[in-house]
Parts: C-alpha cells; sequence; structure tokens
C-alpha cells in the first residue's frame, strides 16, 4: 500500500491533504533564513489514536514525520523536509476537563493559547503565559517549543505549568508522564524533557496544566529614557528593591521611535528608550508610585503612571504595536523587505550592555535593527529589517544575526531565551553546549527515536561527524 | 594499584576513609527497610576535580559509586551497596557567588540549605525551599531528591529553583547544563533530568540557583475540625477563593493529639483534626481573616488567629513538633519502635479522602498510623509506627504502607510526592509508570551511565526480565 493509501486506512477522509495547493501553507513555520522542503502529504488527526495511526504508518516505512501546531514558531522547527509526513495538531482542540478544585486543565495539543486562557477564566482561574502569538499559537506548539511571553517575569514560562503528558513515541506507542498533583518526584522527568523537544522525541496528544488563581486587576506605567543605559539601571533597580512587576519590557530608542511615527498618542518622547511596567500586585498604585520613582532616579525623562484600567490599555498597547511598527518602517524600504526576529537572553544585569551591542551591531552592518524585549527577564528580541532580494543585505543579515547572538554569549547569555532551536540555532546549539552536554542531547534523540522519523534534523544535528567531534 | 590508594592517589589523605569503625556511619540513609551494604571506602572529595578523579577510577575498574549528601533522605536512595565507595559530597559545602542583581546564587553541593538561605537573606534574597531537614540536609541531596518542603505551596519546590548544573558524569567527564539566565530552551532540559535523578545519572559538583526577593513578615492562623473531611472542606474553600498561603498544612486527629499531649498550649481540642495556615501577602491579617472564615463555614470547632510574629511562631512550632511527639508516643511502645514515614501525593481535593484510607488502613493492620502533610500540595505524610523486633509487626507496617500507597494511586495520586523513589519505591514506580515510560526510564539511565557504576539499582531496576516486561 502506498504512503497515501495507508495513511487514509485511519484517518477520517478529510484529515488527509495531498493536493499540492494544499500542502504550501505547512510547508514552514514564521522564521526566515531556514530551508523548507514539499510535504508528501500533510494529516490533520483528531484523536490520539489518529495520531497513533500516522506514527505507525510512518515508522513502518521510515517515513519522516514533522509535528506542527500553528507555524507561528521563529526557529524553522515546523518546516517540512522534502517528502515528509507533516502532522498537523491543530484539529485535536478540544478542552477536555477543567477541574476548579485542582486548579488544572486537561486539553488537546490544538487548542489556541487565547482560547485557553478565556475558557478557565470563567472558572475564576487562570493559565498566565502569554507568549505575543497567543491569539492565534497553540498549546502543544507553546510546550514544544517551551514558550514564553511577557508575564514570564512574574508567573514563569509554558514548561513551568505542564503537569503530564500524553505522547504518541516514534513507533506509534502512546505515553502518559507526569502526573495531577502538584508535587511528584517517581523518576526522572519525562515531561519536562519534552517541552522544548521541538516534536523531535514524540508528538504531545493531551497536556494537564496547573493554573493559578485569577489574577488581580493590573495598572502600567511608562517611563522614558535617554538611552538603555538609563532604562536598564532603572530595571535593576526595580529587581533590587524586590518589586515583582508582571510586565517590565524594554524598547529601545528605535523601536520608541517607529511607534511613535505610527502615532502612539503616550510616547511623548520619540528619541529615547522606553520601559512599560506592569504591577497586579494587591497595591498596584502604591509600587508603581515607588518603581516611578526609581526610574526618575535612573534618569528618565518622562514617567505617565496609569490610574485606571483604560490608561493602562493605552500604555500596553505600545508593546503590542511593534509588529506594526516594523511593518511600516518596511514599506517605505526598497525591494522586498523582510524582519528577522532574533531571541537572546542575557542575564538581567547585562541587557543595557547587549542593547549597546546591538546598536554596534546595527552601525557595523549598515542595517535597521530595532531591539525590544523582556527586560525583566533578561531576554531581548532585536528585529532585524533587510531586502531579501538583495543577496549582500541578506548576506549582512545573516552575519549581524551571528554576530548579536556572539554579543550574547559574551554576556552569559543563552541562544534561545523561548523561540527556540529549530533549524535555525541548531549550529549555535553546538557552541553553546559544551561536547559532553551535547553528546547526550544526540543520544537523548536517539533514545526516543531510534529510526530518526521524529522531525529530523531539528535541535540536534546527528551527524556522524559532528557526533565524533562532540565526543572527542 | 588497588582501589584504596587509586582512589588516595588524587584526593587529600583525610578525604579517603576506609576503617571500617569510620564507615558505619555512612551506609545508610534515614529510611527503614530498605536494605544497606557495606561500602569498600568513603571518600570526601572538596573540589569538582577530585570528584573528577574519583569517578575514573571507579569508572577504569567497573567499582559502584553512591553519591550521599546528609543522609536525610527517607527512600533508601543513599544506601550503600556492598564494597562500592561512598561519595559523600558534604565537605563541598562553599557558597561561590551570590549575585544580587540577577538574583542567583552558585554554590557547592554540600552547603546545607539552611546556611544557604541564611545567607543569601543578607543580601535581602530569598531561597524558598524548606524540607523539613533543611537544619542538616544539603542543596545537592535536596536536588537530587527533587525535596519539597512547607512553603512548596506557594513557592514551588527545589527544581523550581534551579538553573544549572554541573556534573561529573560516570565515567569522570565534567558537564555544564542550563544556564544564568531567567529563561533558555537551549536543546533538551538536562537541568530537569538531574533533579531526582538520585545520584544514578551523574554527581552534581555545583549548582546556580535562582532566588526570590525576601519575603513579607507572615501570620499565622490555626484552625480545629471534627475531622479530616471537614479540615479538607476548609482547605477546597480557602484555594477555590483563590487564595495563596504560604503554608497550608494539616494534622489529623491522631497527631493533634500527639502533640497536644506534648503539651503544645494552642491545641485547645486534642480530639480534632488541625489546619495550620501561614500567610505572607501584602495584607496577611486581612486574608487570614477571610480564610478564618471560610475554615468556620467548613465547621470549624476552634480557629485562633496569630496577630504578631510571636503568637505565629507558637502556632507554627505545632507543625515542628510533629518528630517528638511521634517519639513520645514510640517512648510507651513496647519493644524497639521505630516510625516509618509515608510520602503519598493526590489530587489537592482528595486529601481528606486519603486521610479516611489512611484511618481505615491504621484499623485494618492494627498499627498506630498519624496522618499530617502539605494539604495544599495535596502531599501528606502518614507515620506508621511499629516495633522493629516484631516479625509480625514489620509485615503489617510493610503491608500497611503498600495499602497506602494503593490508595493514593487510587484516588489519582503518585507514589511519591516529594521523598523519591530510591530502593523504597523501585518496585511500585514500575507500577505507576505506563510500560512505555518505564522502558525510556531505563533507557535514560542506560545512556547516562553505560557501565551501572552510578548509584546501582536505585530509582529503575534495570533487570533484563524487567525490562523486557516493560517492551511487552
Amino acid at each position: 500500500m502506498d504512503l497515501h493509501s495507508a495513511l487514509r486506512a485511519g484517518l477520517p477522509r478529510d484529515a488527509v491533504l495531498v493536493d499540492r495547493d494544499l500542502l504550501e501553507p505547512y510547508s514552514r513555520d514564521s522564521a526566515p533564513f531556514c530551508p523548507a522542503g514539499r510535504p508528501s502529504a500533510v494529516v490533520l488527526p483528531r484523536t490520539a489514536e489518529q495520531v497513533q495511526h500516522v506514527m505507525r504508518v510512518a515508522h513502518a516505512r521510515g517515513a519522516a514525520v514533522v509535528p506542527q501546531g500553528a507555524r507561528t514558531g521563529l526557529a524553522g522547527a515546523a518546516n517540512a523536509a522534502d517528502g515528509c509526513v507533516v502532522l498537523s495538531t491543530t484539529a485535536m482542540d478540544r478542552i477536555l476537563e477543567i477541574d476548579q478544585a485542582n486548579r488544572l486543565v486537561r486539553c488537546q495539543p490544538g487548542v489556541v493559547t487565547h482560547d485557553l486562557a478565556e475558557s478557565v477564566a470563567q472558572y475564576g482561574l487562570c493559565y498566565p503565559p502569554d507568549p505575543v502569538s497567543r491569539e492565534v499559537c497553540t498549546i502543544g506548539g507553546n510546550i514544544a517549543t517551551g514558550a514564553g511571553g511577557v508575564c514570564c517575569v512574574k508567573y514563569g514560562v509554558t514548561g513551568d505549568y505542564v503537569l503530564g503528558l500524553s505522547v504518541v513515541l516514534a513507533d506509534g506507542t502512546l505515553m502518559r508522564t507526569g502526573r495531577r498533583t502538584v508535587k511528584g518526584v517517581a523518576g526522572y522527568d519525562l515531561t519536562r524533557l519534552f517541552v522544548g523537544s521541538e516534536g523531535t522525541l514524540g508528538v504531545i496528544v493531551e497536556a494537564t496544566l496547573s493554573l493559578r488563581p485569577a489574577r488581580r486587576a493590573a495598572l502600567a506605567m511608562l517611563a522614558q529614557f535617554r538611552g538603555a543605559r538609563e532604562a536598564g539601571d532603572a530595571v535593576a533597580a526595580i529587581v533590587a528593591a524586590g518589586h515583582t512587576p508582571s510586565a517590565l519590557e524594554l524598547m529601545d530608542r528605535t523601536t520608541t521611535r517607529a511607534i511613535a511615527d505610527l502615532g502612539h498618542p503616550l510616547l511623548a518622547r520619540a528619541d529615547a528608550a522606553t520601559l512599560i511596567v506592569e504591577c497586579d500586585s494587591a497595591d498596584p498604585a502604591g509600587e508603581l508610585a515607588e518603581m516611578a520613582r526609581l526610574c526618575a532616579e535612573a534618569g528618565a525623562v518622562h514617567v505617565e503612571t496609569a490610574r485606571d484600567g483604560a490608561r493602562s490599555e493605552q500604555i500596553l498597547q505600545a508593546r503590542w504595536l511593534i509588529a506594526a511598527a516594523m511593518g511600516q518602517v518596511m514599506s517605505t524600504m526598497d525591494g522586498n523587505p523582510t524582519a528577522f526576529i532574533e531571541d537572546v537572553a542575557v542575564p538581567r544585569s547585562r541587557v543595557a550592555a547587549l542593547v549597546d551591542e546591538i546598536e554596534a551591531v546595527s552601525a557595523r552592518y549598515g542595517l535597521y535593527i530595532s531591539a525590544t524585549g523582556h527586560a525583566g527577564d533578561g531576554n531581548l528580541h532585536p528585529v532585524v529589517l533587510f531586502d531579501q532580494d538583495d543577496p549582500g543585505q541578506v548576506r549582512r543579515a545573516q552575519d549581524a544575526y551571528d554576530a548579536i547572538m556572539a554579543a550574547g554569549a559574551r554576556l552569559g547569555g543563552t541562544i534561545t531565551g523561548e523561540h527556540g532551536v529549530g533549524l535555525l540555532k541548531r549550529d549555535w546549539l553546538r557552541r553553546e553546549l559544551d561536547p559532553a552536554a551535547f553528546a547526550l542531547q544526540q543520544g537523548l534523540k536517539r533514545l526516543f527515536d531510534p529510526a530518526g522519523i521524529l522531525n529530523p534534523g531539528k535541535v540536534v544535528d546527528l551527524s556522524p561527524a559532528l557526533a565524533e567531534a562532540a565526543h572527542a
């Protein structure tokens, strides 16, 4: 039986796409620079049993399977390989259980993150992780990439909420990991191993997530500084004073100008670095007043503190305008402009130094680079704009991207805070990890997927030459 | 060269113990029922290099190495095997760095948990995890066992604070994992894999731990109920109302009576189940008043809310008297009485049901069993008292222990919330995990320690028959 017939034998008719036009959108996620192949088929299973069927068919044939969520990833982890089966979990979109007494939710992987948060909110509960793509991205993708977000600075990342998983392994076996209890240390932590594994170890078909009590009403503040260094000093002072804001976001001068050009009413100073602070403590007004004082001491040239929810919303809005602002800048560029979004994390105290390095990289390569991100976590997302039809610019953009990661590493950081490795940073992973750790990463991949059919080539490179180098 | 000479070749003279009298205390941790052998030597290295030397010597000879902290563990994970090398990390007791700006601490594994907490407190920072043995247990042991504690209900467990590790692998290779940044998703999470691995995958020689701002002053409350069911209703109401107390501890009627008999002044009703609630929010008095109201609604027969730190301390003291109270009960028993401390976690809403089951087990086996624990986490520690010189009682105690774990499993729980698997629950691990998960646990052990020299026999049983059963 051919692959397509075999897949159809255990799936609903509309769950197997083979038409070339239909396959096209499934070939890549949102990362530039990453190679993407043409899938042989896209399957859209609705149940764990159907995923098991797909994996059994693929396993018997040695066919590659690329698990996929909403393709909002920025590292190429969901990109198709030529001839592979793309396994989209987007049709597995049911919330299976909301357990109020135990503050947990059980759901399929294709549930959209924002929908999950809205659903549990009706029970007075909160699922905090808020990646910027939360309106479209899925819980399965969030777990597979170890997604972060804006409120992580107070509430942690996706992985902190994963209690248990059901996973279909490479050979089609269904495996449960983890628990429904708050605590548990029964054996090695397989659940955590799947967080950030980008579909290379198994296909997540169900997740049990812990929840928190509803968040209190928040207030926001906006503070502007001459440059990132002063803003960084303010961040350090806020942290040192023991505050735990629910957002602590930095926009460098370039980003601030772009958003001001878009007409945001509150960015009084376009030529400034901007901090956006949100606080949802028991006394947000009092705590924001203290943080405003710390910002002033750090040299803020303008501080605006919201007294109500509407003004807070307006302040936070600036942070959500970054994509639109970059789009506006690109509309003024020649050729075929595109944006490359980077994801470097450094120790919190080095954020300002990283912004300086990024400005230097921008000057050196003659490229528009803005720097923005989660200052409270030390996690920046520089945005590099370039004309993808201009080979010289493409090369310079790639070099700039490398230079930014190198700067992050020099500052004691990591190559990826929350976007993952995928294809994009696979070579960089070998540079970040020491050889023994890299060899064990390869060993883990081989243990879970001996035939190498699950999202091959993502996260760790298994090529023998590299493996030998790592062992040497 | 014989083993002892080879060990001495790379270690200070006083770091190798071979005298039988000196070895004796290192043969077992604090778990009853678990077999313990006689070590060939105990080594007390002070540096990572010295640990590497020990592992290289052992690896070359195929000698078993049992890593050990303060031996406060309750699962036999640190018990010696006959002829093994016990590697105690207690002499690696230096704090290497406290980074205030980035809220982290870097230390050797032998630092005592309480000492670490005191040291970072001088910088206005807090390391929350508070296992009951915190005055003597070590950070390395806490990480290796995945230790919990009393304040986990608000602040999480040890594993939530581990950012990065340095580990010496079975062959003596030094490996770094993790990061110094708040976020990071570079490759599979090796750091988390070592949490709870009980020295079976590598020897932790350094840890980078995240810290929090100092905790606010707390107030405590004590509420007594006719039975565990009413106390459980109060816990459910407190959780449902969105409160996050920093301790939410339950003592059943048996425990309450034992502590009252010891003369604790606040246990007005000895014939009652007792809840101890601590709150360190911005408004602890206001929040405790609300929780007191919820306790009254759930049928509390007595509520005492502290208005100051001294009274709070007195209330919390009751929880720390459990061991003394059990000691007092044992002093009235015939023969050679001992205590077996269990560690079952169930979904929070099932705690009262678990207490009922434990009372039934106590009646069925005719044994004194008290139930106490972290109600807010659903994690109970029944204490089974028995005469270890009476074979009939020993057998009944073991059966009772099995019956309690079976009850926890029936209620949707796990065999261990925070004490770990060790030798004690190795057979139960196979019952809790599904066959595919168990087979992967075996695979992980083989990947990290192909020669099987690191704490052999702990956590996962590698015997071929079991491995085949798991694959079947």
